[in-house]
């Protein structure tokens, strides 16, 4: 029987994906009609976007899955007219070799004073190397896939990692520290936090006055996670008091991030569009057919959201 | 009995290295008297940089070694007064490192493109993802000590990485070219260039005006180097046609390069001044205290001087 794919998201996406997407359905052996339009009753897995027009679920009788192209799904976990198993898009190729190209190189900027030498209108010649990577603490919020993947980079290049979670993990050459007991001891000495926690009611304004006071003076703060984990007053008014040193963001509450907003024009903060971690159309489409792939065999489906946890 | 450590070298470095050349004696457990001044027959080994005053190695009987601060040891090597063992610094984990971290971090800049976001006056929102490193040709002219630690960082992260040096060479998941035949070869396509050639007459002006233009439009050069490895003029040319989108050069020919050198005002030029791997206090007292304690128990002495090659 032919299996069902329908494609909702922005059309943007579909003239992205559907040469890839067929490229690598096509791999599986498997008879597929792959549309952006299909009847409900044939709809088997819906590729999704949680942006699309598509926000009800209940009418597609046959449906065994619902494959996110975007990692973080909260945006669709809530809906309560999906009953159906949701997965989303774990794509290491892309999202995770990207995050960490950013993520480490962000890390050495900040650790290098890399800006002083950027922008230096006085032509100021004055020699003072850096310290070693191996004096310079970085903590990690978040050791999920894409976390722990950048801690390990972090720490193959001579950073003392720190890596904290919600639940207790382990990795080699990581210093490990969970729950809520663990985050201030996390914190305490990092030179450098990076975050790279999912957007949760837990994790929601993780950095906040009492967290970022925790920090040593000057610390440096890079977010390419989700833009809820920081309180943003809280943030601006440890930048202005010189607790923070600088802050590299590259998600937020509202994107784009409106002109005004004073994250634009603050000296000590660094705006990037949301380019940290982007699925690559090819190997998100080999993700997505492997998901179907597996699920037309009966194995577990990759990268499946628990529901309860919201990721 | 008391081993006699006579520290010469500038006042500036005794307030430097005092303390953690302690630290590092102390770990020994070797009994010893550590000073600026010291009873000539006391005087077991000089910690030394060839711009002290101690000129004269005669009036020391039981002199066992000289222990150069600095790597470069020019200044010393041809002391007809001194007859015992020379080392020079080799402070892997302070210069190799340091390198290791500048160069990854000024590649993933240009990488990443982060200058855009770190100047950014209008305020713009473009998201684009930069490609993934895995799209982004290296090449490093010298596979010396420090340039195949660098080639191997970027190799780790994703570059693929070419290798050029004078002399044919191999290293695992480095493309190894090599000679005057290779150069051009090993330009070819690389769209970052990072320079840790040493300086010699043969690789002088290694990048002038006929090697910029083998590179594909809008390359990179990162120099680390030497400042004598670039044709100044040609480079400036290649950067105002575009041929060269931008030069981050840490050595010059003239040190502090002055003010006035159309270097210091070129939009597309970031001078760093000369800090990319510099000896560390801490990892450099570390050496210094092997050494000696090797030659207390009769080891032979690492980095030592072939007087005859001056090196």
């Amino acid at each position: 029987m032919t299996t069902g794919i329908l494609f909702a998201a922005t059309d943007v996406r579909w003239a992205e994906y559907e040469a890839p997407l067929r490229a690598a359905l096509d791999t599986t052996g498997l008879p597929y009609a792959l549309a952006t339009d299909l009847p409900p009753e044939t709809v088997d897995y819906i590729v999704y976007a949680p942006n699309s027009s598509l926000q009800d679920f209940g009418p597609f009788p046959r449906l065994k899955a619902v494959l996110s192209l975007w990692a973080g799904v909260e945006g669709v976990v809530g809906n309560a007219t999906l009953t159906v198993p949701l997965t989303r898009m774990v794509d290491a190729e892309g999202l995770t070799q990207g995050m960490v190209e950013y993520v480490t190189g962000h890390v050495l900027r900040h650790h290098l004073a890399m800006d002083t030498h950027i922008v230096n209108p006085r032509h100021e010649w004055t020699p003072i190397a850096p310290p070693l990577a191996a004096d310079r603490p970085v903590t990690v919020l978040g050791l999920g896939t894409l976390g722990l993947a950048c801690a390990q980079m972090l720490r193959t290049i001579g950073f003392p990692v720190t890596g904290w979670s919600r639940t207790a993990k382990s990795a080699e050459g990581i210093r490990c520290l969970s729950g809520a007991a663990g985050l201030l001891p996390a914190l305490n000495g990092a030179q450098i936090v990076v975050l790279l926690l999912p957007d949760t009611p837990q994790t929601r304004c993780v950095l906040d006055a009492e967290t970022l006071a925790a920090l040593p003076r000057g610390a440096v703060i890079v977010n390419p996670g989700r833009g809820p984990l920081i309180d943003d007053a809280a943030l601006l008014d440890a930048l202005d008091s010189g607790q923070i040193g600088h802050a590299t963001l590259d998600v937020f509450r509202q994107e784009p991030l409106p002109q005004g907003h004073p994250f634009w024009a603050h000296p000590q903060v660094t705006v990037t569009p949301h380019i940290a971690s982007e699925t690559r159309v090819a190997s998100a489409s080999r993700v997505i057919a492997e998901n179907i792939r597996r699920g037309e065999v009966g194995l577990p489906l990759l990268h499946r959201v628990d529901r309860a946890a919201g990721y």
